[in-house]
């Protein structure tokens, strides 16, 4: 959407941190004629994120953050998403388009409807990207690029909201994909959380068995991959668990009995383990190249 | 150990695959004097180790590559090393250094104990390095710096046999770390057969379920690390379980317990979660800098 001519379209970004700091790197440099304003309940990081160039300029104060913007985007941890709904609420310009980066969706789409005003409309964001080290010194512009950038349009939403919050997706590199709220949570339950939590689980496993010492010497660099998920932000991780509960149960008992499967397998004499494997090789590596190819062609 | 002087002592590599391949690339880089034979059953492999510089020559025939021999280091998956051992044994020349790369060790030895004649030194070995990819040509000479090499010498094994296989190893960048044989494999099956295990659940859970064409839309890297595992080789995996079962049986037990550990507390408020996740998090990066500290000082 271009900007109306004499004056620049704001774009707030509500937590400057890995996500908020590299959306605003990837609009910046794609100069889709946004001013881009950054907020960070941390001033250290907002400071940070205005030297690195992911805003324009930052406003200390929310409602200052806020009240002129066209587009506001919260990337804070989930549950803090509540909030910052309630304390930007009052001060949003009617028509104000309002998007999120949140892990979970369900929860966040109840809060817009609930908590934001009926003038303003929010379509409801995931970009799957991200890495384990947090803070807007890791943010990067390239982040999102080739992601899949989820959409769930919340019921205020209309068209033109849901092109602007499209388009600044794709600005970023990435693809928009519309989902249900309800079956986002469960695709991230498999393929995000529950990834998390496999992570945490070997690194529990290992480090608090009394072999650590000398686990931890013999472990390589299949280890560092397994567990790379579990030096993730662990206030982040509580929150999506917190409010996704049910899905990644529900994921966590299916793992347990694909494990008691492959468990029993291993008794047997290695042809069914040696098929399992291979299809498993198979399903990835397939996986693996049509992401390749996705990335190549956004 | 210098070469005596007049002619080098002779190394064959058998399996000059990923691990045979690094193996030679390595020690030819180290000069430490040996002239590298190749040999692998696929001759399209032992030739191209030789033109990728793996081997200072290949012998496509068994005996022919080990019968001048001083040192045999036996680089295939597991359960084959039964059978190259009893193919080998009667060509080996007497006090010949015999050594594997294999990923369990209790099994080797006790074959080596079985089937080597007693004139020959035995000293199993295990480079705790490798990646996903297989074959001689993903082969690096650094693949194994600053890795652990556990060593389980045999009871035919002296310390000039030790000490041989053990510089051969700080040759190639890595760290001897002597270990007994039913140790190396519990501690194997924790932090490197579990780890595979969980990756190949991953993807079957994920990739047989009706909704994986959604799933792999929003798998993103946290995905792809998780299952970076279960691309590697079939073969070589299934060996490594068929030869380490009840290890790695009792650590898939424990790990599932983890996780109905870690089911328990997502049902509870958050505050044990985030706690179990801040743990995790600082054991993992605390390995992660011990390991790098590691690397650094080989």
């Amino acid at each position: 959407m271009p900007p109306p001519a004499g004056r620049a379209r704001q774009l707030t970004i509500v937590g400057v941190g890995l996500i908020g700091g590299s959306l605003g790197l990837a609009l910046r440099q794609a100069r889709l004629g946004y001013a881009v304003v950054g907020h960070d309940r941390e001033h250290s990081e907002a400071g940070k994120a205005k030297r690195l160039g992911a805003v324009d300029r930052t406003e200390w104060n929310l409602p200052a953050a806020v009240e002129a913007a066209d587009v506001v985007v919260v990337a804070t941890p989930v549950q803090a998403i509540e909030h910052v709904f309630r304390d930007l609420a009052p001060y949003l310009k009617p028509g104000c388009v309002v998007t999120d980066t949140a892990s979970t969706k369900a929860r966040v789409v109840d809060w817009a409807e609930e908590i934001l005003p009926a003038s303003v409309r929010f379509v409801g964001g995931h970009p799957m990207a991200g890495k384990e080290t947090s803070g807007v010194g890791a943010a990067e512009a390239k982040l999102f690029q080739g992601a899949t950038w989820c959409l769930c349009p919340g019921s205020s939403a209309d068209q033109a909201a849901i092109e602007e919050v499209a388009s600044i997706a794709r600005a970023a590199g990435a693809r928009p994909f519309f989902v249900d709220p309800a079956e986002h949570d469960s695709y991230v339950a498999a393929v995000s959380h529950l990834p998390f939590l496999m992570s945490v689980g070997l690194v529990r496993l290992a480090s608090e068995s009394p072999i650590w010492r000398d686990l931890a010497r013999v472990a390589s660099s299949g280890f560092r991959d397994a567990t790379r998920l579990a030096s993730g932000d662990p206030v982040m991780h509580r929150d999506i668990c917190v409010t996704n509960r049910e899905s990644i149960l529900r994921w966590i008992a299916a793992y347990q009995a694909e494990l008691s499967e492959l468990a029993e397998a291993i008794g047997g004499d290695g042809a069914d383990l040696e098929r399992a494997f291979s299809e498993a090789k198979a399903a990835r590596d397939d996986w693996v190249e049509a992401r390749k190819r996705r990335a190549e062609t956004t």
